[in-house]
């Protein structure tokens, strides 16, 4: 397939993009997204893979650049881009463009808060430098996948059109021309790494972690004049060629500034791949309707293929197991009627009732239903059945969170770490982040103030305790 | 196809090798590689790019844990690895697994070096670590390709086992216990990247040196208990099954600690693309019989399909866009009689005369030839045809360079940032680093001593005049 020159088409977009030329409705998403993205950030930032990234990171010695969200300490700018996006995608509760599965915003926001303790950033040029990574990104998604089945479902996405994302807003930050914004875009491109069989384990986030990081260097080193082809993206064994066997880069620019892919991102209400969401939903149904609790005698959810390509763990041993089981799921929001941060905590994944379910589940995959589509039949002891079927999951395109539900989400998992005022405050000023003159100067304080933090935010008791 | 658990076997390989099991080709070899390494990084070491990547990394302010080869600076370990790498690599001259086309050592050997320094690290350990991180790379090369051309050649096959390789041979220096090392081996595939169409600019140094910073990464993360499944090499959705559609993973562990992929490893006489040096042989054999220096009137090369593949540019309009360029040195070899760091020099790119047979060369993929195979036919003015087919390229498999040959090629690139003495005794060193009790305070000081650099070696001279 002929290959437009979106390298060019993608830097020129990205060097003129401005605040002032973006819908107000994109404005108001990315800043849903980056108000998403920093509960995320809290609540991930005291998992045992947070500490050690941390450590490394302390060992290397780099200046103070950057803040560790939730550890009042600084780092260099590319260390902090890996451990903040670390924190934002260690709990699965990140958001998720869903045509593609890509998690748009942690490669991106975590970089740019980073280089905002450096530059005096404008809270406007925040959110479009955020918008325009994030577009860049799922547009990227798009044109590699055509459609998601035909593509190597192997591939971590986010892992690869991440650096690119995050590299373009860096570069406008850094109002980089034309010549060394393709560069950037190209020097992320190298960058794009990483594989689905992480998940399950600590390396699961470390995929966005390092795309985080790996867009910051190529926007540190496009900066200085570091060069790479202006058509690395769409070149014959370039980024679209190794990438899909079906790349279309049209997808990439068509209606570039005029429709927006951040539009179509989404923010998970449940802490866990966002393909087992609809069949949350329809397990939280049924066991709404199952009122007087009783025992289970039968348990059986249809889902869409994907659910099981990516999901299909019967037996997950530890909470980041937990997060890509599709069975601990189901059987949790079935016993308990709950989906939260306690149903991924490791005393829910041990708990026998729930490790029994699990195995009696049964999990069809059905191809006739979409991907945010799920239904539960569910057989009581009593022989009565109860059934739901659930044509679009919460957090989906079509029932996406709202304001409400995405600030208790935030406020969920900030007072994991911070004071109840202190979680507030920040949000008032996350959610007015566009009032801002220099992010860096006026969020970072509220977030990193000694008297913020709670008392037991840095015991080891919370270490585990933040999934309880 | 059924892939074995070679995650788990590499891993045991790693932990349970020694310089005393290696045999003493393999440990000579090791060495060889070392030395052609280090030469490499001497002569790239005044590139344009390494001066970028050298400022970024500065700016992050490490520590200083290791240093930067012929700059005499030290900074964080991670950066020096990049860094280091990045000068190895940014003339094309470092070593090549020919069957593969994976330049191995670099990745490897800037890690390792810098660790060297934070760690007491005997000479053998060290070669033994260095032989290990080849073999796992070129190992899992093999595994990936299966043969080449079913691969996606798009891939840049260094950067996707570059840092299973370093993590690998840090992760022995760091003594990990098996699952650690299964972790290090996981964390570093998923680091994985890379694409070709970075070639002919900056960038496609910077993938090799990614390889080098991810694999410092895997084995720091690991090393301090990050996680990743045990089996993330030959799982579904794993390294073997998403960057290749052919992988055969028994090659990977077949034969391990028996035979040696380290031992099909050449040292490239030429500091350009290694695909194109049986040309260069044809045409250096041509010119030789043109003994009139009469003028070219019709010139053409037969050569391996994969040769015009990757380096079908006819007008290159740099060194980096020449050293990828067949048509630039079929033209040069037949012109000058020379194919050495003066051929990729600015200079030679723009001599009209070079310019106007590049254009007329003829070149010819022909899949009966052999990878290290080419057939020469020049017409000089006076009507005679002078003709060559070179069956193994000096440099290949058949034709290894000698140790004379590869103290010449280091020597020649040393003493452009060192004195003459310096890079005498730097070379007797590293010939040596088996005797030493501690490399890092043994090797380094040689380097890096302040008389031991040559006047001109910090200016900007040198810059740009180290190719002439």
């Amino acid at each position: 397939m002929a290959q437009v020159d979106i390298t060019r088409q993608l830097a020129r977009y990205a060097t003129g993009s401005s605040f002032e030329a973006l819908p107000t409705q994109v404005a108001t998403e990315a800043v849903r997204a980056f108000v998403n993205w920093l509960g995320c950030a809290l609540g991930g930032c005291r998992d045992p893979s947070v500490a050690i990234a941390l450590a490394v990171a302390a060992d290397a010695g780099g200046s103070p650049q950057a803040s560790i969200i939730g550890h009042g300490l600084r780092t260099d700018l590319m260390s902090a881009a890996f451990v903040n996006c670390l924190s934002s995608s260690s709990l699965a509760f990140d958001d998720t463009h869903l045509a593609t599965v890509t998690h748009p915003t942690g490669p991106v926001a975590s970089p740019l808060l980073a280089l905002a303790e450096r530059l005096r950033v404008p809270g406007t040029d925040f959110i479009n430098a955020l918008a325009l990574g994030i577009e860049l990104e799922c547009r990227l998604s798009n044109a590699l996948l055509l459609p998601p089945a035909r593509s190597n479902v192997g591939f971590y996405i986010t892992g690869l059109t991440g650096p690119i994302g995050a590299a373009a807003a860096l570069g406008r930050v850094f109002r980089l021309d034309e010549p060394r914004m393709a560069s950037a875009l190209g020097l992320g491109a190298a960058q794009a790494s990483g594989i689905r069989s992480t998940h399950g384990s600590m390396a699961g986030a470390v995929v966005p972690a390092v795309a985080a990081r790996s867009g910051a260097a190529a926007a540190l080193l496009a900066q200085k004049g570091f060069t790479c082809r202006d058509d690395a993206l769409e070149a014959p064994n370039g980024f679209l060629s190794v990438y899909s066997t079906s790349a279309d880069s049209e997808r990439a620019v068509a209606g570039l500034g005029e429709s927006y892919e951040l539009l179509a991102n989404a923010y998970k209400p449940y802490p866990c791949g966002i393909v087992i969401h609809a069949a949350i939903d329809a397990c939280l149904e049924v066991a709404a309707k199952n009122i007087a609790s009783l025992p289970i005698r039968r348990a059986s959810i249809r889902v869409n293929p994907l659910a099981l390509t990516l999901t299909d763990r019967r037996d997950p041993g530890t909470p980041m197991e937990a997060q890509v089981s599709l069975y601990h799921w189901v059987a949790a929001a079935l016993l308990r009627g709950r989906a939260a941060l306690g149903e991924v905590a490791q005393e829910c994944i041990d708990d026998v009732n729930i490790v029994a379910l699990r195995r009696d589940v049964l999990a069809v995959a059905d191809d006739r239903l979409g991907r945010d589509e799920a239904i539960a039949e569910v057989t009581l002891h009593d022989g009565s059945l109860l059934q739901s079927h659930v044509r679009a999951a919460r957090g989906s395109s079509q029932r996406p969170l709202t304001d409400e539900e995405l600030d208790q989400k935030f406020l969920m998992q900030a007072e994991l770490v911070l004071r109840r005022e202190a979680a507030a405050a920040l949000l008032h000023a996350a959610r007015n982040i566009t009032t801002m003159r220099n992010v860096g100067s006026e969020l970072l304080p509220i977030l990193s103030a000694r008297s913020a933090q709670r008392d037991t935010a840095a015991g080891p008791a919370l270490a585990d305790g933040h999934r309880g």
